[in-house]
């Protein structure tokens, strides 16, 4: 194989499929990026069977080949090449020659045809949607994925179709966040369970441009993204996700208007005199106009009013500050809502056009 | 005690004491910052013993006093509070109360009178100099101090003043860093050996402006830097610096000039091939006109040509690419020159001015 490219397109093709090298694996084979050159086309690919990406490269092909070498290692090299055309060159025992300028590397690579090749999927069903669009709706649920591998559903987030409307949740036991986003376009229902970490990955890659789009294909095993030049093809979380419609509630005793970024500030200040292991929570006293936040931990106490808009009755609850933060981090709006009914009830954080709903679970606490 | 200062000036003055606060202490109050109000001022101290830092801040004395409150939580909460005036006030049983808006914190403080104060430093012996020339001689040095406790003045820099000279001086058994300034007037002579921790946190705190001054006063003991609203008060490490005068030659049998950026990027992309553990040189061949570059290693092998300019014999050497970088990394000139005697001897990376001279020795390599 010979083949020259720039070393900037090098770089970003060589980042995108970076993101599923598999970093503890017993396969050498599945630490390397496998290089392509055939048909015409220079093809990247990674992956670490749960995961795979694969994305072209413009450049010029002097000789078809293909190579597999050592991702962590090609990456680091070109990256400190100088920003000039790289020509790489392979020879039958799969050394890899890399040229740029005066520079000359020479690796070791392993044969292309040992590098386990990307599932086909059958693109029956799709959507398309904005890469701003998908990038949104990750940042805004994927905190409150869960990290433990017992519950294993909950690592994941459901993505719902259902005709014109595509419905995203992700959960951990104690909160629940929901965006909602209106389609171009109606398609066929469908129901899958992404892995939070291709979502991860996912959000990293796409450039999250309003008018880039991203298109979607699911098997029954498999969910595929493709965009720009890249394919990112993903194992699907098997079993059935969690029926969510009995938590949600749209029934409240208080409901409080308040200013997001004042409210996230204040949190923020409390949750200074919480320390990890602590579990303190902040609790919060309701009244007419008024919100007042509240903390005493065994290093110190703070408290701060907030000025509210409130409907119904008074109330005083407690939660972990870190999964109010996490919301409010998250949400655009200036002003939110939240809806509360007693001190054990979960609480709502949503919209009037029903885009988001959070629901987080009050920590008890003694009064 | 009763103050108010402005939430800016509060965070800069933590922060520049902040450097000098223990954080491996079994003396709590070390853990602290004291806040003084008395005749006036308002001064923060921070003092583990070795390095004290007090600065002052700009405010509204009500009620003079003084108390020590923990220097993490403090700053943390003073970071935090809205951009406005903060009050800080404290009762009999050392109870700090902070408030800024409508955010009221109460910490619990220690008394002022337990904390360490810092010692007095005579004003006999001093010399000025600017901030940006004091950052330039630290940056330009410290990279060779050794962090070996067994070696305790390598740990430090030697600084040298003799009639209207500053020499600098650091190094760690494999090389020896020198920069010398003029300064503006001439002082008595002296020599003492400053810890390496001091002269990394005064190069965090001064602003490095040309027009702003530096005045550093030295004891048998102590070293007093005077800068701003700030003075920082050192220990100095005891005993006789290395005599280095009999290491420095300038004769040569190859000397050689060449383009800094050029060679600092190209040892950079060989030590790529190079893990910490491995302890492989880079091998430098140079000739007429020519300097080739090559590593081989586990991981492959890399070579690479740059032009250079020659005077004297062909030569074959090697070194640890880490020494190299680092010289060529403070260094701000485009071209510099590089003098050398033979593959076991030292070589010297100086400019004609002699403002600095730096020392490397050579690795031994198998050809």
């Amino acid at each position: 194989m010979k083949i020259i490219c720039k070393k900037t397109d090098l770089v970003h093709a060589v980042s995108t499929v970076s993101k599923a090298v598999s970093n503890k694996t017993t396969l050498p084979i599945l630490e390397c990026i496998l290089i392509e050159a055939v048909a015409g086309k220079i093809k990247l690919t990674a992956n670490d069977m749960e995961l795979g990406i694969e994305t072209t490269v413009e450049g010029n092909i002097q000789e078809p080949g293909k190579i597999a070498i050592n991702a962590k290692l090609f990456s680091e090299i070109v990256r400190k090449l100088s920003d000039n055309d790289v020509t790489i060159e392979t020879d039958e025992q799969y050394k890899a020659t890399i040229t740029c300028e005066k520079a000359c590397f020479q690796i070791m690579g392993q044969e292309g045809n040992e590098f386990p090749y990307l599932p086909e999927i059958e693109k029956n069903q799709s959507i398309t949607i904005s890469q701003f669009s998908l990038k949104e709706i990750i940042r805004q649920t994927i905190f409150s994925i869960s990290d433990n591998e017992n519950t294993k559903l909950m690592t994941g987030e459901l993505f719902e179709v259902k005709d014109q409307q595509l419905n995203v949740v992700s959960l951990d036991g104690h909160r629940i966040s929901i965006r909602k986003i209106q389609l171009k376009d109606s398609y066929d229902p469908f129901k899958v369970v992404v892995p939070g970490k291709t979502l991860q990955e996912i959000v990293k890659i796409i450039s999250g441009e309003m008018e880039e789009d991203v298109n979607i294909y699911v098997t029954s095993k498999h969910i595929l993204f493709e965009f720009d030049q890249t394919r990112v093809v993903s194992r699907l979380l098997e079993g059935e996700f969690y029926k969510i419609s009995q938590m949600l509630s749209s029934d409240y005793e208080t409901k409080i208007t308040i200013n997001k970024k004042e409210f996230l500030n204040c949190i923020d200040r409390a949750s200074l005199l919480i320390r990890e292991s602590e579990k303190k929570p902040i609790i919060i006293d309701i009244t007419d106009h008024s919100l007042k936040l509240n903390i005493n931990s065994f290093f110190g106490s703070m408290e701060e009013e907030i000025m509210i808009q409130k409907e119904g009755r008074d109330l005083l609850i407690g939660f972990n500050p870190k999964f109010l933060m996490d919301v409010l981090r998250v949400i655009d709006d200036e002003e939110i809502h939240i809806y509360l009914v007693n001190p054990k009830a979960p609480c709502f954080i949503k919209d009037d056009a029903d885009s988001y709903n959070y629901l987080i679970l009050p920590v008890n606490f003694n009064h």
